[in-house]
């Protein structure tokens, strides 16, 4: 596997590849990034992932400082995965000069994760757009973990014209059902022992939306929410929406999504579970 | 020449040749865009010119349904001018949906036509982003008539990491000095034989910006503006800016341009003129 830190260096070498499958992440690799590496390799001759934490899209108080960063551990998975390039950038060169030019996707980014973290959206867009540019790949894989971001960048993708497929992976997860995620790390022996309610209450309250009803939502996300912050935890939402656009469900709606992000102790999660 | 009014068939051709370089227009040709188009010769041995009349950097009450429109008369332009591809997409192709989505320049696009067009920016800058994407130019060519688009276009491009060298082209202008431009056409003669002015106004406060120095650009600029108002002429901006930011120089400034926006009747012309 090549890696390279530099934009100019990475880009004389994509002057030499044909069609490009991209994973873009923040590093801090597990199962379910390589698992994106992995399937990246069906949709072109030549898989490139990224290792970036962006600066952009954590605010103030978040924790960019001591997000988990190991690229040498990094680089060896994306190797073992078949990975064919690592492109690593240092901060300066996606970032030389203070980023004053935006994507804005208005519609999605206050909503949900947009409303608890003002900003993160624009700067998740705005660094993949930068990515995209860099890479020009052909197709690019995500994880439906961060599904608000997965529909946001399709969104913004088939916007702005680019000649790029936008690929959701199913999330992985632990065998008891806890979405792996590079921020499990935060969690202390007891808190990891809890972390899998959270998929328990996702999967416990698609059977109820199922049996009582898309009118019963209100109430039985109410209910879910209690019973999670009853065992100490602190729900920002858990809530039910309509794939399509991530709004409250009307009564005909069909394609239904249960999205939940909450805090155990100090580290936040997320995690979704899609009602067929 | 071919001419293309579908992405898709646009792509395919696109995948067929090398090295593009770029000139987006709004139609209604004279002689400036035909600069720019034979201008791009230089730097690719395919040029393609795209004629879109884009809605969304028009605000409500301008003149979008009015804007002149002859897409024969230009592709004959075109061809004469040695392009080899027009692309002139229609409008439910860069606009199948409502546009959510945007690019925004917040540092450039609230200033001078930012302030006197609200939201114009965002449109241009979502425009020629979408427009880069479907034709994936190695080099694009701007008009310096609008200067701050150019800046703006530079900005963007430079900011969003795109592999695309911007290329700023002198205004070309009428015997008289009158910058060309398609809303010339909507001056009445006696209004045609007074446009002249607004170049001549910024030739007369460029030599006086030399003579008495950056500490009195106020002072002229206001005095230059009510020069021009005196004349009928409805003065939006007249102002001299450092280059490098179009902020309001400082003693220190070095590289200055003198800027402007007028209406003549229902006519709104814009100038610009380099300090050296």
């Amino acid at each position: 596997m090549r890696a390279f830190h530099r934009l100019d260096d990475f880009r004389q070498y994509r002057q030499g590849v044909g069609r490009v499958a991209f994973v873009p992440t923040m590093g801090s690799l597990h199962e379910g990034h390589l698992a994106l590496a992995r399937a990246a390799r069906e949709y072109a001759d030549t898989v490139v992932a990224s290792v970036f934490v962006n600066r952009l899209q954590f605010g103030p108080g978040e924790d960019f400082d001591r997000y988990p960063r190991d690229l040498r551990a990094d680089g060896e998975k994306l190797a073992e995965a078949g990975v064919d390039a690592l492109f690593a950038p240092d901060e300066d060169e996606l970032y030389p000069e203070p980023q004053t030019c935006f994507v804005d996707p208005p519609d999605l980014q206050h909503l949900l994760e947009g409303a608890c973290r003002p900003g993160h959206f624009r700067g998740v867009a705005t660094v993949v757009l930068k990515l995209f540019n860099a890479v020009q790949p052909q197709a690019a894989l995500f994880g439906r973990k961060d599904y608000q971001q997965w529909m946001l960048i399709r969104l913004m993708t088939r916007q702005l014209a680019l000649p790029i497929e936008i690929v959701g992976i199913q999330t992985v997860r632990a065998p008891d059902g806890l979405a792996l995620s590079s921020r499990n790390a935060y969690l202390s022996p007891a808190e990891r022992a809890e972390a899998p309610r959270l998929y328990r209450t996702l999967s416990e309250l698609r059977v109820a939306v199922l049996r009582e009803g898309v009118a019963c939502c209100a109430m039985l996300e109410e209910e879910a929410r209690q019973s999670l912050d009853g065992r100490g935890w602190k729900t920002d939402y858990l809530t039910v929406r309509q794939r399509a656009d991530l709004q409250t469900p009307s009564p005909a709606s069909r394609e239904l999504v249960i999205l939940a992000a909450a805090r155990l102790g100090a580290t936040r999660l997320i995690d979704n579970l899609e009602v067929e």
